[in-house]
This record gives structure tokens, C-alpha cells and sequence, in this order.
């Protein structure tokens, strides 16, 4: 089958070119789009998919199965509709279609929704608590980075009752450059972020409400704080809360444990140990690792994932493999 | 008048020999350990402080008002009481007088306290909160870096009663790898941090008594978790706290203002910003923000330093100027 | 087929077990030595290749075909002759085997070669000019970094007479921090390399003497300089000489064009273009740019590839497929 | 007496500041330009050097004796001439005055020249080839960073014939990315330079007729590459040669020690030494360290200078201190 990439000269979409191109049951198709940026010198005659305009016109022409699009909120809403009556399959990786109504899109993305039929069809792509909703889907709409990270994290506590909410979560999350995206900009400029580490969004990240979304909690639960890593890619979350009920982080492990025994990409630690960044890059693993002090009962749980991969790209392929009804982890391993 | 430096070739130890070059009342005398690590290639005939044994001899001979110990805890141990009856004044700046109890000590450094008087006698040189204390003292404990930024930033709210303790405070903690000192070590290595990132000690990192002893927390009321990122140096610490009584994040600078009027190294942002550690490298300033969201309570402030100035060397220098009767900003503008 | 790896806890050794495990041909298993450095955290149950002494034992007991020695020459010239008694071929990654003969070895290593009759046996392993020889061979000497880069760049100008060999080459050498293997070490702890760039070896780097045996050239006419850059992994070498009968830089590279046409991992650019590190990091390209200023005859050609993989695990993997006769590509594309 | 710096938020210019503010007999003075990149968010109430707009008015009113134009060559060819109608030395970080004729400026800027006549008064502000002509000047044209590494590291050893010119010398420049000044770009922002390396402007710098003409080689004898370091500050020439009449590196060594036994801010390694970045990061230095292979004649000499002070802020600094007749060194170490 045969998947086109919008924006594949970003950095999560030169992540789905790497996948796709390894992928055994796919084609990737590179569609060019005037907001791309530039390119980067090539070898003579490397090899490179074949590429087309993002147009519809070109899902009919290159028979293109699904079509991903890294591209930024306002493109996704222009090329949305266009492919998907085209009949293709579309995952998007922006947040155009992610906050389900409107007015919160209206809030967080300071623009007008311009698809809100769309909006409301669009199914939210973390496999691993909407696994059926993906493979009946037609437009996936892939999760933010800090979120996908915070959900694997935080729900099997929630779920089970683990986490004293009343006292509130904080989830401090880092993430290298990468997440902002392949663009000039002075912020993200070497010179401003090679050793140095800044906050960003303090309490006011517009993934916050994604994450309340998806997980139920309310925002005076989660106390959430964005921060720049100068490293390539990336995300560690370091979340903090009380578990009144709970006597070891072997317990801990275990409410994991038994949430996701059979998934493919979720891996825990033994207490005691923590995953760093090394442990995921270039990986779709979410890493996670629990501390736990039985005499105050605070707890540490810490979450690592690469931002380009089971944050962005590798996540949107495991999605595409639902959709395709290939085995989840096809090409992912 | 002279200066006395042991672990010169540390990172802790160069900056003293940095700072105190310039210093314009100081001349600083290189004091020789056979615990030294490797030094670097210098220029033909560049310009060297003068050298002698680190002997109480030297104490006398090279005529040193004062010696500072950039050593390891158990040097520090055997120095001191050499130095101090040699009649210089000493500014240890290793864990080895910090937490008051020989106990305490045995605890959290896995050793022995060999000097339990010298442990009794010695003053916590974090001259914002206790700055006559080391006007008069003979042998100060330069507080270690961690607990410099989380005091500043946590002691005059607890001190107006602003912070719930009860719901905690989270102090989650980053610090540049020069922390870790000057020696071959493969956790420090360059190819295990670039491009990595990774928390240690969580809940249970040694500075943790130190702050509690300090600022009269306990346990239960404060969650730190250091974690190394890769740059040379600077510490950033994102601290989360209920400020049930605060109704504006203005309220809360008010309260540092107020604490911090005539402190020459203390510098607050106005809310809206926040402190990065380029703010603060190569510099003695402690650097605060403060976000608030007034909905829920929820307050976040950001301390930043850089580990080798303010929290060590530079903070050093500060109390030597303080016990020798100069300036305290002496040297450090 | 399965391959035994001693020193999978090295930078190089683990490349070769990301390698193989991806291998579609080859079971790897590690080969525990008592020299091996500590280990990383894992996940809980990360499928991990199974385990075995680094001994002539597990040869058998493992059906091993084939043994890479990713360790210090020392332990390679110990275990070659033992692996390679038991039946396997031997894969060397150290330089024991490089230098043709004992006092060649003696001067550059500094010590006493232990297997002469090995060394005198060991083939070459550049593919790209002893792939024949390779395909023979019981005991193959995996090339050092630098050299690969170097005689990939240099023999085929050589080979055609388009050097002027009497003016010299300069090969001005780059390596990432990996090149010094995986160990505590003052000199590649992160804060002495980060922000910092250094030349080391100048004219005298032990990889020179194995250009000029592979390469033709003499010491005279060969200017080599090794220097760290701040970053993990990938070579690049600017190489300097004059051209006096070339009258631009397509001839140039259509010099390489005929000699490389049927090479799967020599790449070349288009005049005006040069590869970067990022074009090779992760393969086993090796890619190759041209610059020519036919007003004076001046030629500069920048050679990239990635130490652990062209440089290391990934020609070593290049040479197993040679001798145990799969397709050259298998595994590494 | 008194500095205007326009162009204060850029590296040069920051740097400026920063050298000025604690120059002791200077005021520096921030001029706006509707030209400058944006700030950086500062403490509530941090001291800030006085500010007004960059017109020859502010000269007159601010009592400016010395105006810095840490700006892009167009700018530089506006503003000159009103500074220097107003009353103000005039020092010029830019490449606009540097290369002697509109002819050649407009061969390597790709624009014309608009003060040809400027151009012919200005004086190139290398002190220690031409500090005379700098005590006398009204404008002067400030050392581009790689030039200024060139020619101190070369001449010597040109003027003594040291040198065989006819084989050529091969300079390797390597610089850190603050050299492309603070603005937004792609091929600078973090993730395309971190973990890279790359040439450009191979033997086609503009810097490359700026050593020409001071240093008084020809196009074909001198071959000089420019390299892109994952780092903020610094750079480092490696610099290949043949000197047939030299018998010791000791002797090369000589040559330089006897050129700049006065040279406050040039310092020679001993045979066998290198420097490195770290030498002369924030320092006006500029280090040199020589190797020499009496069996071939070889010779490789290495300079580094920080790029941002001998190459641009210090350097002027060192300028503004001859012209106003102050000590040479004031404020500078």
C-alpha cells in the first residue's frame, strides 16, 4: 500500500520517510507543499521516494492508501477534507483536531476552527486507550508529544484510584529542540539553546487541555510546566503525587504492569531504576520508571519518549497500522 | 590580604582562582593536594598564582588570612583543623559541615564524621539568611548548590506562611554536570550525557537534609528530584506549591521584594517571565520568577544560578568578604 | 548463522548488536569478558541476545560461525587464536591486526606483538579495495576509523596520478567523542569536551602508518592531523592537494564515478555541494564532496562517515556478509 | 569618557557591552537600530547601560567619543560617515571598510560600495601589525575573526621566510556558530548544527582576500577552509606548511617569541603542547601551539581565539584603547 507525507522536509515528517521507507507492506509517496522549508543537500542519485503535489488529485493519481500530514494546524484543516474525499485514510500530527470542540480550539490555537464537522469525527490516536476507535477511524487525529508521554503515565493511576487527586499531580516535562519543528526562528537558534534550559508555558501549555481531555482530570489537578532540553530530541516527565493507598513502588509497578501487559510499546522499570532519554531515541517505547517513599507516601514516576517517534511519527505509523489492519507494531520494531 | 586554595584544579577550585584573581584586595595562593586531578596545558609563562603545600606550614609561611577547601568531605575533614590552627579563617565548600549531627552526616555521606567539634562549630554560609552568623565565624560551610537556589526561592514564602505545606511543595531540580566535579568518571563522560537527560536521587538526594535543616521543612513537605543535563553548568530548579492565600503572582514577587530589597544578589523578574540560565552563568545571582494562576491557587516559581558561582565559589568568595570585613559584593560584580 | 560479540558494552560492540539484531541472516550473543565497562539500566524484560563466556567454549556450544572483537588490542590478540581454534572467523575491531608486522606494531602500540603468525595471516577488511581477500579469510582485521575514511577518499585520485604527490596531502581529521571508546576518562568527560574542540596526535596519530601501508603513499607525503569535535558520533576529514592536470571538479568526481560505480556504501555530491555529519550518522555511507579551483590547481575533497558504523560495527558487519557469503548489503541498508 | 555600541543585542555587541561595563574608564552607551533582533527578558530593575537612538544627533547629545558599529555592512556604510560627521572615532565590526577597494568590496559583499572614500581612509585595526596607524585613525575597520587568527598565526613566519610558499599553506578553520551573528535562521537553529559538522565557503571565504591583503600572499599559497563547530564561541586554525630551512619546532617557536615578546594579548605553547578553545574562551588572546617533523619538513600550527573577543568585542576594545590613548591592555584582562 502506498502512504503520502506532507511537510516530509520537517523533522516529524523526515521521521515518516525513515519508517515508511523500512516499512514491508509500505510505499511512501513525499507530496510537496508550498509551506515546506528548505531541503538539505543529497548524495547523487539517493535513493528518494517518488514524490507529487499534496492535492487531492494526486491520492487518485498515486493511489494513495493514507495520507499523513505534518504540517502546522491551518494546513491540516486546508488538506484534510481534500484527501480524505479522495478517499484516503488521514492521520494528522498537528492539533488541528484534537481539543473536540471549536471554542477550546479557538482558545489554545488562536484561530477559528474551519472544520468543525471534521473536528467532531476525528478520533484521538493513542492506541493504547482507543485501540478499536482507531481501526474504524478515517481521520486519526495523532496525540501531542507531552501528552502521549503524561496519559501513559498518569491513567492506569487514575483509573485505579492511586493518585491522591485533592493534593494535585505535577508533571514537569523537558523536550529537546526538535519539538518545535524544522524553522528559522531566534528562540530555537544554537546560540540561545546550547547550554542553556529555560521554562516555557508555565501552567498554560495548550497540550494542558489536551491531556485534561483524554485523561478526565481537571486543571486544578494537573500542574503541568514545559521546558527546553538543548539536546535534538527527546521528552522526560518527571511526575510527582501522593499515593495514600499504596505500601511499595512494586505495587505501583504492578497497577502498570497489569494495564499493559500485552502492549507492544510501553515498557517499564524495575523500582529502583529510572529510563533516560538514551533508552527511547529513535525508538516508539514509552519508558516508564516509579519511586515511591512508603513513609510519606510520595511518589516519582518518570516517563521518557523520543518527541519524533511515539511522539510524533512513529505513533502516527502504529496508527496507520491499525487503520491498515497490519499488526501494530509492523515496521516499528 | 592572601588566599589559600585547595582542589585548585576542581571546576569549584578554578573558578576560585578565576574569581579571586580579580579579586582587588585578594591574592589568591595555590595550594597543592596529592588528591589533585590531571591540569591542563598552559601558555609559555602565563601567568600562575604563586604555589605551596596544602600544610598548615604553609598557613604561616605564605602569611594566608583565609583558605578555602574545594576538596572532597573527607579531605575537607583532614584539612580544616590543620588550617584553622594555623590560624587561617576556612571556607569549606564540601558537604562535610553541613548537616550539623555527626549522625546526620554518617546518614547521608556513608562515613564517619571525624571532626564533631568542628561539625558543631561550623556556620551555614548562605549569607542571605545568616549573615552576621559568618561575620564572626572561623570555619564556614559554603552551602551546597541545590540548597542555595531552593532556599532563596522557598524561604520567604514559608517565612509569610504562603505555601499549603501541607499539600507539599515539588522542588524538581536540573543541574549542569560540572556539579559532579572534575574527574573520570563513565556516568560523566561526554557520550552518556550529550544529547541524554536523566534524573538521580530522586527523593533522596543528599542536599535534601540540608534544605530541610535549613529551612525548617520537613520530609513530608518537600519532593526534590535532581536531574543532570547536558551542559557545562548553571542549576534550574522549577518548584510547585498551593499558595491558598495568594491572589496574584504580583502578590507573590511582592513577598521576595520585600525579603530580598537589599540583597545585592538576588534579582526578581516581574510575572510574565522567567529566569533562564544564561541569566545567571558566570554570574553570583540568584534569578526568581514567579508564575500564578489565581483559579486554582497553583503557583510555580523558577530559581536559576550557576552551580560554580553562587553555588560555590562565587557564594565563597561572598563570605570571605564578609569575614574578613570587606565589601560583600567585593570582587563579585 | 550466529555471532559472538566480545565488548558489546563498547560504543562499537553495542553498534554491532543494533546491527545484528536487525540482521535478517544472524543471531547475535554476547560474549561476556571480564574487561567489559558497566552496563546501562533496562527496561523489565527488554529482549536482550542470549549470553555466554568470551571463551573457546561457547564457540562450540553457541555455533558460533563467526566472532567480533570489539575490545583493546591486547584482548584481541588473546582471543583471536582461541576463537579462531574452535572454528570461528574472527572479526577484529581493535588495531592488533593492522600493521603487517611486529616492530610496525611495537612502535605504534607500544607494546610487543603477541601473534605474529595471526598477523601475518589477518586480511585487510576495505571492502572496497580487498573484497576478494576478505571473502577468503579466517581471520579479517576490521579497518580503523580515520584509515576509512582517509584511503576512500584518496586511492582512486592516487590510482589515477591526479595528486601531485611531491606537494603533499594535508587530511585535516574530525572525530566525535565515541572514536575514544567507552570509558571514564578526564579527557572525554562532557564538561572538558562540551564547548571545546582540540587537535591531538598531530602528524603522529597511530591510524597514519595504516594509511600509508593501505594507501601506497609515503610519510612524507601525507599530512594528517586528528582533532575531537563536541559531539558523539561521525568523521569528517578535509583533505588538501593540488590537482595539476585536472581541469575541474566534475573530473574529479568522475575519477570517483568510475571506481565506485558498483559500491553500495560510497556516495559522491555533486560539485558545489559537500556532505555534513548528519548525511552518514547511522550508516554505513560513506559519502564524498568535491571543491576544485582550476585558476590554481587547488583541490579540496571532505570525506563523512559515521565511526561506528563505516568506521566500526557496520564495515565489520560488511565483512561478515563477505565471508560468510550473503549479499555485501545484508543488514545494512 | 564615553562609547556608543549600536547593535548591542547581537553577540558582537552583547560582548561589547559586556567588556565595556566593566572597563574603567569608559561609559558605554546602547544606540537603537530599527535594525536589531530581539532581547532577552532581563531582571525586574538590572542595571542597563544608558540608551539612545543610533543617529549623529545622539553623538552630540550622549558625549560620545567613540561609537562601535557591531552591525551589517550596509549599516555600517550608513551609519560611519554620520558618527564621524558628528565627532565620533569610529569602530566597525563589519566587513564594510575591510577590503580596501569598492572593486574587490563589491566581488566578496556582493553590493556596491557607498563611501569609497571612507573605505580609502579606513584603518585596519590589527594592533600588532599596524597599531600605529591605529592610535592616528579616525575609522577604524575591525579584524573579521578568521583574518585575525590568519595573520597572527602566518606572518611571523612569512616576514622571517620560513615558509615555502610555493608548496602552499593549507589554513583549516573551524568556528563556533556565534560567528553567524544572533538572528533566525535555519541552517543555525539547534537541531540542524548539534551533533553535526560541516565546510562551507571552501576557498571561496570572503575572509579569504582579507588575509590576501594583509597578509601580503597570493590567492594560490594560501587554501583555507571555514568549518561549522556544534559550539557557541570560539575558533581554531589548523595550519599545514612545509619550512625546509627550519631544523626544530623549537626554532618556529622562536620566530613567533621573538615577533611578539611584546604582544600583550599573543601567547606561545611549548613544543609538544596544543591550545584548545578552552584556553581562550572569553579571554582576548590568541594561543598558538606549533609542531614540527624534522625528517620531512612538515609543520602544523594551531591558533584559537574566542571569535566574539580577539576576533570582534576585544579586539575593538583593544582598538578604542590605542585611539583614545589609553594602556593597550585597559579593561581586557
Amino acid at each position: 500500500m502506498r502512504a503520502g507525507i506532507v511537510g516530509f522536509r520537517g523533522y516529524s515528517g523526515a521521521e515518516l520517510v525513515h519508517i515508511l521507507d523500512r516499512h514491508p507492506l509500505m510505499e511512501p509517496v513525499l507530496l510537496e507543499h508550498r509551506h515546506d522549508s528548505g531541503g538539505r543537500p543529497a548524495a547523487r542519485g539517493a535513493k528518494r521516494p517518488p514524490s507529487a503535489p499534496s492535492t487531492s488529485a494526486s491520492v487518485r493519481s498515486e493511489a494513495l492508501d493514507v495520507v499523513f500530514l505534518a504540517t502546522p494546524p491551518e494546513v491540516s484543516m486546508e488538506l484534510a477534507p481534500q484527501m480524505l474525499d479522495a478517499g484516503a485514510k488521514v492521520i494528522d500530527l498537528s492539533g488541528a483536531f484534537r481539543l473536540r470542540t471549536p471554542a477550546l480550539y479557538q482558545r489554545w490555537y488562536k484561530e477559528s476552527h474551519t472544520q468543525p464537522a471534521l473536528l467532531a469525527e476525528a478520533v484521538y490516536g493513542l492506541p493504547e486507550f482507543c485501540r478499536d476507535a482507531v481501526r474504524a477511524a478515517r481521520l486519526i487525529s495523532n496525540p501531542g508529544c507531552y501528552p502521549t508521554a503524561a496519559n501513559l503515565a498518569i491513567r492506569p493511576l487514575v483509573e485505579k484510584g492511586a493518585i491522591d487527586l485533592a493534593a494535585g499531580i505535577v508533571c514537569d516535562a523537558k523536550s529537546g529542540v526538535s519539538g518545535a519543528g524544522r524553522k528559522a526562528s531566534l528562540k530555537t537558534s544554537f546560540c540561545e539553546v546550547t547550554e542553556n534550559f529555560s521554562a516555557y508555558s508555565v501552567l498554560d501549555h495548550r497540550h494542558v487541555p489536551e491531556v485534561l481531555l483524554t485523561s478526565g482530570l481537571e486543571e486544578a489537578q494537573l500542574s503541568f510546566t514545559a521546558q527546553l532540553l538543548p539536546l535534538d530530541r527527546g521528552i522526560l516527565e518527571t511526575i510527582y503525587f501522593r499515593a495514600p493507598g499504596i505500601s511499595s513502588a512494586g505495587e505501583l509497578v504492578s497497577i502498570y504492569e497489569a494495564r499493559y501487559a500485552d502492549e507492544p510499546f510501553v515498557r517499564l522499570y524495575d523500582p529502583g531504576h529510572m529510563p533516560d532519554l538514551r533508552s527511547v531515541q529513535r525508538t516508539n517505547f514509552c519508558d516508564i520508571g516509579v519511586h515511591f517513599d512508603p513513609a510519606t507516601g510520595r511518589a516519582v514516576v518518570v516517563a521518557a519518549i523520543d518527541n519524533l517517534v511515539k511522539g510524533a511519527a512513529g505513533q502516527a505509523v502504529q496508527n496507520m497500522n491499525l487503520v491498515l489492519g497490519f499488526k501494530e507494531t509492523e515496521g516499528l520494531l
